[in-house]
């Protein structure tokens, strides 16, 4: 089932998208938080879209975040895939370590307010060392309260997923050294364009992630090529820390971003992003 | 003025300390979220002064964190002491970079779901490695929406301040080389014991940090010694990102950790840590 959030004639909806049809289950300040709370209180999706109220055509809306508002900031990995991580140990921007390849997984956040929707503009001018890059991404959403989850049981706690688009400052995530300075920017984290129940889209290892610039194919890569799976980054998070259901997790980007190139390819405005994720749709972001 | 959020006879509290007394402003389910709820609307602590209906003993209640569920992931600073910037360096720990004073603010955040009140117990035992660390600090809270704040007009959006004690286990933070995972582990961040509106408090360069271990003292500072101080960190936070009413910024820990120490002090279960800053009270926990 694919859930959406989104706005039509001034009003936030949410509900189910149903061919080129949304069902709409909420409507109103609730809407906005819908998919939050849904995922919150059990996630029982069959009575969330028996809910309908009456259809819209997805034409006649603007598609929104999944979650506008994520119960908490959002957990990132990096440095995920092995030739990304070659890439950008190799750029000079990288201050996660001396090693290429990570021994564990890194983990940092992107703040709540960096979330946007599928179509906003991503304002690079934001930026003010001009160094913004794209990272097309795999995310996860956490639909139970999970603390200790073996590997063997993590696809248990998974909701659904998403795209993600976990746009970055190079220099200022190089200068703060942490990255959720250069990681966390308002607008920095394009979300959508719905979010996919995890029954849907079945053997999530075998999707397949590509990331254009104005056209141009930048990231090519497939899920199985995590260097810690999905179900290692659930153990590895939840060994200490309790998860939420809403939490989200963005697996990681694969090689191919603005700094693998010399000179590296910057995001500018009048530059569109677009990051497509079989099964899951496309994220398309402007750049302003 | 001193804001409360605390438990009694298994009810959630949250009011105004007065003397030895609670004056109760709001009861139940929504007193866990009222102090986030009032500094999100407004912040009117008059109003929410005014509005008590009964008085409690201080010594019949069981204080909790002032903001048991925060807005979001509480911002960090890092290495934001000289002398503590130094000994955490030298300590073979620190995977923040080549030098030992940062040359921009290093910020991280500690989630939600670590945050746990004065008197509660933190689970040294959730860290397999064993290398848990205290790090007394100051708590600031942000009161209004705020983006690119400069400097010289930052107090203007700080509602007040919270102690805040920055657990860590150091192989943890040093094997997964960004924050999140040693920072962010279930009861690693006690608060409280109250939240202390910025009028009561004057001058925050002037306050006090103490931090003992099982009565020895540990750590001793002054908030005038921080490297980025206050307006510098609100400035640079909220240059790109929009900080939200409730948001809190931990601004760093002074020289004393356990791993300044040769060996280290790690903390292990039985002992009890003490953060006092003037004007603001003391936070004390169990470890276990």
């Amino acid at each position: 089932m694919k859930l959406v959030t989104c706005r039509a004639n001034g009003t936030h909806l949410a509900g189910v998208l149903e061919g080129e049809e949304i069902a709409v289950c909420r409507e109103g300040a609730e809407a906005r938080t819908a998919l939050r709370d849904l995922v919150a209180n059990g996630g029982d999706v069959a009575a969330f879209a028996a809910s309908a109220t009456r259809r819209v055509p997805l034409a006649e809306v603007e598609l929104t975040a999944p979650f506008p508002a994520p119960v908490r900031d959002i957990f990132c990995v990096g440095k995920n895939y092995y030739e990304h991580a070659r890439e950008f140990h190799d750029s000079g921007f990288d201050s996660s370590g001396k090693e290429a390849t990570p021994t564990a997984p890194i983990i940092f956040t992107k703040a709540t307010t960096s979330v946007v929707g599928p179509g906003d503009t991503v304002k690079a001018s934001l930026d003010p060392t001009s160094t913004v890059d794209y990272e097309g991404e795999l995310g996860l959403v956490i639909g139970k309260r999970a603390f200790q989850v073996p590997a063997a049981d993590a696809y248990d706690v998974v909701f659904g997923y998403v795209i993600i688009n976990d746009v970055t400052s190079r220099e200022l995530q190089r200068k703060h050294n942490q990255w959720v300075i250069g990681k966390g920017i308002d607008t920095f984290c394009p979300m959508g364009p719905w979010l996919v129940t995890a029954d849907e889209v079945g053997d999530v290892t075998a999707l397949e992630l590509t990331t254009t610039v104005n056209g141009e194919t930048r990231q090519s890569a497939c899920v199985r090529d995590l260097i810690f799976d999905i179900p290692t980054l659930i153990e590895t998070l939840s060994a200490t820390m309790t998860l939420l259901p809403g939490d989200i997790i963005a697996t990681g980007t694969p090689v191919g971003v603005g700094i693998g190139f010399s000179p590296p390819k910057y995001l500018a405005p009048g530059d569109v992003v677009k990051v497509a994720i079989s099964k899951l749709g496309e994220l398309t972001n402007p750049i302003g």
